[in-house]
């Protein structure tokens, strides 16, 4: 338990990312085929859309890979917002303690 | 009101954005038929637009279509803050009741 | 200065955005008339770059419709970045004060 | 370091932008020249993905150039995070002054 807390959230972030996009990359490979030749092209689409950058290059056109890509944007944009709110937190104790330390 | 305290946010906001989404893609489908020829397609394109993600196969073209789509960009943005900040909240209280656990 | 503290931020920065689209959407629309045709397809393409959608519909080709580009997209992202940050503030004051009422 | 925390952290976020764009536009100007005619192309490119605008105007299609994309959508994302994380400290420290000056 002690181990999982020294490790910094910004590389438990980055392992969850190297995780979810080879995850939704092959399931809209599996889905989308023909919009989706190869399982880097499900992988590239999967980080593009997660990001919310949104290319516009790979798009899913049926109603079950949309509906994949609504998780995928709603868990992106989740995992974006705690990204932000535990990297708010971390400055603020920070902050704290270097307030403290001078006082 | 204990019960509406004791929905988690994370909740309330996945109601919210199921509601606004099929609220959105039908007003876009009402207004331009031409460039929506399904529900489906407004409502994939008010998802894509809410979370900024903007892949621009589905494109508003008339000005009551990107009145509309400047409504949901404000709209999805304040509840995309929003979410942040209370989730932000929600973080540093914890933070402070397990602080205050060890002491 | 006690009404300006009275409006609210969101109000605030609406009142910005709605000041700041046709601003830059005139600029583009000066800068580039080959891209963008009409002075409404310049305040859309602000809209749409500042929220960072960004469509690609309309995208600035010439140096200095970019340079005005990147200077939206650097504004807008630190105008929702002020307003999450302001947001935060107001959500964890208030926290701060339904507290201090149950103790 | 004195002048290190004089200058404001937005003037240290645009210098970091200023530095990282022609950075990641000039590698991607030279791993994929095709797609990428002109440097100009690859730090308009560079700023586009890193800020998540993503107009799809031009996009990597290698897979090098696409490692190099999902390694700045992935820095950009940081900084982003970073810097909304950074400016709510510094609204929560300005409050917080504001309130104990009224006390
Ligand atoms: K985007
Ligand atoms: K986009």
């Amino acid at each position: 338990r002690l181990l999982y807390y020294r490790i910094p959230n910004i590389l438990k972030l980055l392992l969850l990312v190297l995780i979810a996009m080879p995850f939704f990359g092959y399931l809209i490979y599996l889905i989308e085929p023909e919009t989706f030749p190869s399982l880097t092209d499900g992988i590239w689409w999967a980080l593009v859309t997660g990001a919310t950058v949104g290319y516009g290059d790979y798009v899913p056109a049926t109603l079950i890979g949309r509906l994949l890509a609504a998780f995928l944007i709603l868990s992106g944009g989740g995992l974006i917002a705690f990204y932000i709110a535990s990297l708010s937190t971390t400055v603020i104790k920070r902050e704290k303690k270097s307030q403290e330390g001078k006082l």
